[in-house]
């Protein structure tokens, strides 16, 4: 790792058996199968419901200076870009930073509004970090999900902080934060309870 | 669901990904492989390392009235009994209660010191929990443990309130709370943090 001051961060919503989203995502349920109960709404209910309670753990995931995602949470487009998808968050997202999308399917940069362009990186993980480090300058990296991309750099011993926000359910099934990933030493450097989600924010030791 | 008084409680510590215990125990290794880091004992860290910290919490596991256990808990022993054996605890266990422990191979009870005596029930999780609450009165039952056990406990309903005692490590191997279970719906009514463990406590809604 280097030595610049920015740290790499992750902040994750999971379920208590550690789902960050149900199988067969699409643009109608951008969180997957929900069985029809809804799930999906109350995986992020601290976070839609309860804004002002978590208040500083919502601006903390804010904070970051750049950001990398997979092309799943970027959107539902799979294979080939058939179609100018633009990310699920409207013409003015909420990162106002470079976000670095994790993709098989070489594309142009895409600038939006109020300071966010979507860079599609097809070249891997690490240059990828290479690239957000590059433009946070002294500011911290956020690994934004899902747990597909989360995992790769959990395993590769690249993220130093990761925040798990713990929702109060069960899915049984999805796609999983730590699968595959070795045994990892973590630091539990703060946990806290709100209403509807404990947030539990671990120092990656190895 | 009855409406006795007492409920029925299941304490059990949990890696940030989700395992109570590695693969493959031994006499040696009650909480299975480490891959000889240790982490069997990080797992518990909290338990043995910080008890002052953690004395409420852990007064409260004690104060159940009866206690259910799978046999992998009570010992390393497998098929046939061979050997007389009567748990990891010694001469005066910590229950000072019924424990009934779940298994395929009938066994006479077996009472201990202090108030402890182990059953042995062959027919069943419901059988075990009629028995324990019969004992238990007024008191709560409690869920001991392990993993194989609390599963199938969560997945007939039959768990009131579930506490997570999530530590600070990840295991990548093991036997995992909640595999197998359908999915959950849960109310989270306290989480508290400590130095080495994060304490989150559900209702278990459905
Ligand atoms: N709970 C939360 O906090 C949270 C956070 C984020 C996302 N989510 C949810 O999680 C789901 C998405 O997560 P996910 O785990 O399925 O997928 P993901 O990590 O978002 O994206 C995976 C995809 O990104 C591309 N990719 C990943 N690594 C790559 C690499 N090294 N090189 C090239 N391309 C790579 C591949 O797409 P291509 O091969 O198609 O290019 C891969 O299929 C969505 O439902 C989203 O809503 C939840
Ligand atoms: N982290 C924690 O808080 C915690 C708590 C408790 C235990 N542990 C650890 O977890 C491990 C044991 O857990 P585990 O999940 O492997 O096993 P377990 O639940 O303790 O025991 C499973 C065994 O109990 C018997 N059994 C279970 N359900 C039964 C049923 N319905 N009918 C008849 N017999 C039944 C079977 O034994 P037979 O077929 O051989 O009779 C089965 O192989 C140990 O390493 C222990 O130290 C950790």
């Amino acid at each position: 790792m280097t030595e610049r001051p920015g740290r790499v961060v992750c902040d994750i919503t999971v379920s208590a058996d550690g789902y960050s989203a149900g199988l067969h995502q699409t643009e109608e349920r951008p969180f997957g199968e929900d069985g029809g109960d809804g799930w999906g709404d109350k995986l992020h209910a601290w976070f839609t419901e309860t804004p002002e309670e978590n208040r500083a753990v919502i601006d903390r995931m804010a904070a970051a200076r750049a950001f990398v995602m997979g092309r799943n949470m970027f959107g539902p487009v799979r294979g080939a870009w058939d179609r100018q998808w633009n990310g699920w968050w409207g013409d003015n997202p909420p990162y106002h930073a470079p976000v670095f999308v994790l993709t098989h399917h070489a594309r142009e940069p895409q600038p939006m509004e109020g300071g966010t362009t979507y860079y599609f990186v097809t070249d891997g993980i690490e240059s990828a970090l290479a690239q957000a480090r590059a433009a946070a300058g002294d500011g911290d990296v956020a690994i934004q999900g899902g747990a597909t991309t989360v995992n790769q750099y959990l395993a590769a011993g690249l993220i130093d902080e990761l925040r798990l926000h713990i929702a109060p359910l069960t899915l049984g099934a999805g796609t999983r934060v730590f699968e595959g990933v070795p045994p990892l030493s973590l630091e539990q450097v703060e946990s806290r309870s709100a209403k509807l989600v404990t947030h539990v924010t671990y120092r990656v030791l190895s």
